[in-house]
């Protein structure tokens, strides 16, 4: 059924396959007003596209976004934004040898068994390659909440196999091709990643995210709490398989009066909670992580079966990341955008000027 | 705005409060015809409730089920089915002294500034008490995944503080208090919440919850992917802080050659992915950890602040757990029953006749 | 699938069979800090009632409603509303005999093809009682638009049969057990319903609802315009067959420079749109009609089949109104104001400070 | 808030202006495996197309579509189908004279008070030409009902002025500029046509609509009722201001004893509930009717205001139908094709091989 949308008023709706004609993406309940030009998105775009650096993959789309509509004189409308990237590289011929096998780790059997029939070529709609408009509307998601509620959206990379980055220099993101905030990481990050091409096999990563600035208040419980949201939007990420809000799983072991964040008439005291008490913002930054699994796009040749279920050796060529997380720096930062934009909106609807108390947002 | 429904075929909304009147659920969307009594959801119930041992609170409810609609000479009709527990035991002067505090790392604050009013007795909305009604409505989606597709729903404790269970044998799960899988490891856990209970604190909890039987074909791509409800549905719990998909976090470190599932003529080699690829459903074992948090409420004084701002100790006396993870093993499993019902039935309203090669399911 | 929420963020959910333990609704969405009792809703159940007048059926129903959570202290908290009405007054033996019986012009037929299984006593939940739950739900809309916004939604008989009431006084409504707004005609409607009354006969009915003060801005082009929203929530009443928004079907007739509603420094000087301009509340007065069948619940015989699809002459006892267009008139109230109350809070949200020339509402 | 989508399962959203660079649509949860191509669209786009006869807006738009996505080897793949139209004939300056004033009948004012900021090109986002995107969509469900089912959807002009419309014969409705079912009544509406265009008026228009072939059994009650839902995508059109289903507005004058269909074993007698009992398709023809206002575009001088409040005439000049009713046929067909699917998939999800009297569909 129908599964390609996010949000309840401020709804992302997108189409496409990797080698297909287009991507697109429509923006529903963008509030009027916003200025707004391809150019906002475009350095979001550019951030997670291929090609930038030599440690991604080396298939090169320039992904120029295109405003089709919702946006008049430079400004939103109010109405709904089309968004279209045409698809320029589509070199079908690589994927034409998978038209029949299920490569393992892959999304090629499942999408079979739902559907009986799948785009083939470069995984389809099961690509990567479909967060391209993810990113182009969290761009606008972006923009609003920095713009009038001066909240401001990072990601880092925490972790890539067994180097971990535990110092966070937020003026380095930017300053390498790892959106590593450590840059006495940096030289390790990139032999690993020298290996593993050697090598033909790929990695796993883990990505940090915070939202600063965020309003208290934020949240609808008991389903539709914050943080279930942020979960639902960060794990429908391509080869994400873990998300931890605040201290994560390190919880496990914890006492409750270590975790619990004490209060001063100053503020809190810790952020054991990553900015969510009872489903609803706290006013404290946002913090989550996320684990990508390595990918399965890799030279080492592996096991699996065919179409009429015989066993098939499988090694998959082409233009591929030893490191997906690398590039999904920005999509995380885009999903949690769409993910504040939408419950901002949901707050800013029920809440009224009845309850004299309310702070309002 | 509207939070309290999950769910898109097979929806579930709940209201109550934790001293309210009642709580009250309406599952709509079940199909006609499942044999339906009380009975079938008072056992996961009685699995959930408070007092039904010396581990956890000793507050007793006794959380009897009334259904309401929806049902007619013992089966479902596939209308709305209205589900009703009166609350007994309301002992609201426990609570009158935190009016004007916010307990840390309770929803006391945020709920507050939120709303600008709030049910502070026992919690209110924010209750642990609420996810009695998802117990409820998750026992009519494991019973309908049972009787019609064979599915099996089942969650443990996997770790308490430092407390790791690694062996799982099925047969023990119910045989002890704390739904350990491991009988040997039975004592440490009880030397843990004893101790915790004389210090007046509290420890958080690993719990792993399994589907066996799920047929291939379940979730819908790209934002709703079966492992990104999964995420929503039980990052929604209270006090969950993360949830992990198959290898979760574990994946961080891993190759692309070692996580990828080799597949074979007889099935998948391994199960990295916890039987999900692309976002949908691989026919192998769903796998699924999700961590939560030490309680809160804890005779350990803390410190915080009332509605005015000014400082004080907070003490949370009442009849509270050690470990809240121990409850939630009931609770784990109805929410991934919820998903999975849903996903089932949006599946089978998209898929037709018309591709000959899809499996029915 | 789940067909009993309307609403988007102020959502209504409802359960309850016609001969079932109780009939049931959860309000989502209900902004905070409104005050809130169960008298609120009371008045408009009693004027739904059946048994309060000669005309109208004399099955009994106290319906009472009872607040089961989201008020604490007497005002709305944010949190979600349950409401419950218990049946006191179920004589199932009444409708044993339509068991196997599909009695013409009701529900019985669609309902065991679409389900295969049905609650037979008393049209189940295909039974006029269960708007119950939308008066009450409507109520609490009602009360919240009035008071923060000034808006007034009222209903009135418009016709019935060949009686046509044209003159409307508003304060003759409540004066007559018709909601006649004009005096005159009271005696013409009391013969017709003795006359069918006395024939065993029904009648069809129009009903006109208004609502105004509605502020200019409210309804989201372009499906879900305010208009078709209306129409939607208007149609889904049982016996609705038309519904018209404004001038409606008479607009087939009319020339462009007589329909459209020419505007003056002053404001608009006609109301021939009824209050609606391109799916959005320009206003003026929102004004709708709705058609209402003659109930098929008469004495006088009529031909159907039963389970077997053997024929049967059908006969249907019982008490039921001659004209259930009577007591519809507080239900399309309430169906009015749950939609405006959802694009009210639908609008906040989307519609921020960021563009300067826009009216706040 | 996003008001750009309608259906559940079966989900059409949609984005573009009057004279923006493009029309798009999202199709998602087509089930997989059907045959589609762009001519498939394009019959009915033309059939709504402006320029196509002398009695309808000069304006020539070749309105092509494109499939960007979800269709591969010419079937569906179950993946979320793009459309684009792109916008050829865009005469901006035929509108700049409107950009200020509130054109009288015009969604003008209310998109200006609603939003702050409005694309005044010819109407932008509420211009008619935003239904060239539903004919499309609708002509994929069309395709899908007529093979999977059998189901066929047919529209024709039932009145237009006061020329009414009472024979239909269904091989005439193609064979005139009207889609006039009736071939004695096409000089009448030739001449009412001519007519009004000299004197630079319009006219209003009533269409029918019918469903043949339904399976009984779609729609879900309470709400979402079949008739409900219908009601809600007519009255989304442009200009409609009334719906009615089978008898509609005539029903007010029925008694029970004449409006029930009786059964008997070989079916139906009569179809007076234009086919939906309780919300619920009973297996006769659908029949609704829609009314649609004389379009305010016109050369008869109006008067109305401009942004700053005073007095002025307005002349609109341009390219406009004399009754946009004509054009509104595919439209109306399109409408009732989206939600017949949408409650197809829906019927389906949620009925299973449980209750074993069910008729499959």
């Amino acid at each position: 059924m129908a599964g390609n949308t996010i949000g309840q008023l401020f709804r992302v709706t997108t189409f496409g396959e990797s080698h297909g004609l287009a991507l697109g993406c429509i923006i529903d309940g963008c509030p009027p007003g916003l200025a707004l030009t391809e150019a906002d998105m475009q350095h979001d775009l550019d951030r997670r596209r291929p090609g930038t650096s030599k440690y991604t993959t080396q298939r090169r789309e320039p992904d120029e976004v295109k405003i089709l509509s919702g946006v008049f004189e430079g400004q939103t409308t109010g109405t709904s934004i089309g968004l279209l990237i045409e698809n320029t590289d589509q070199r079908s011929k690589d994927y034409s040898n998978i038209k029949d096998t299920f490569r393992p780790g892959h999304a090629d059997y499942t999408y079979h068994q739902k559907y009986g029939v799948r785009d083939y070529r470069g995984g389809g709609r099961s690509s990567a390659r479909e967060t391209a408009m993810r990113v182009a509307a969290g761009a606008v998601a972006k923009k609003y909440l920095k713009q009038v509620h001066g909240i401001e959206i990072q990601a880092y990379l925490s972790q890539m196999g067994d180097v971990k980055i535990d110092q966070v220099d937020w003026s380095q993101i930017e300053q390498n091709a790892f959106f590593c905030p450590d840059a006495s990481k940096v030289d390790a990050l990139d032999e690993l990643i020298r290996k593993l091409k050697k090598e033909g096999d790929s990695i796993g990563a883990k990505l940090t995210v915070v939202a600063r600035h965020v309003p208290v208040g934020l949240g609808e419980p008991v389903f539709d709490r914050l943080d279930a949201d942020i979960a639902h939007s960060l794990m429908s990420i391509n080869a994400v398989k873990g998300v931890e809000i605040g201290d994560g799983f390190d919880v496990v072991q914890q006492r409750g009066s270590e975790h619990r964040d004490e209060m001063t008439p100053e503020g809190f005291k810790t952020n054991h909670a990553g900015g969510v008490l009872g489903g609803i913002s706290s006013g404290q930054d946002i913090v989550a992580h996320l684990a990508l699994k390595p990918t399965s796009s890799i030279t080492v040749p592996g096991e699996s079966i065919n179409r009429q279920g015989e066993t098939v050796e499988v090694v998959t060529k082409g233009r591929h990341d030893p490191c997906v997380g690398i590039r999904a720096v920005p999509i995380a930062e885009a999903m949690l955008a769409i993910t504040l934009m939408d419950h901002l909106l949901r707050h800013r609807g029920q809440n009224s000027g009845v309850a004299t108390e309310t702070p309002k947002i």
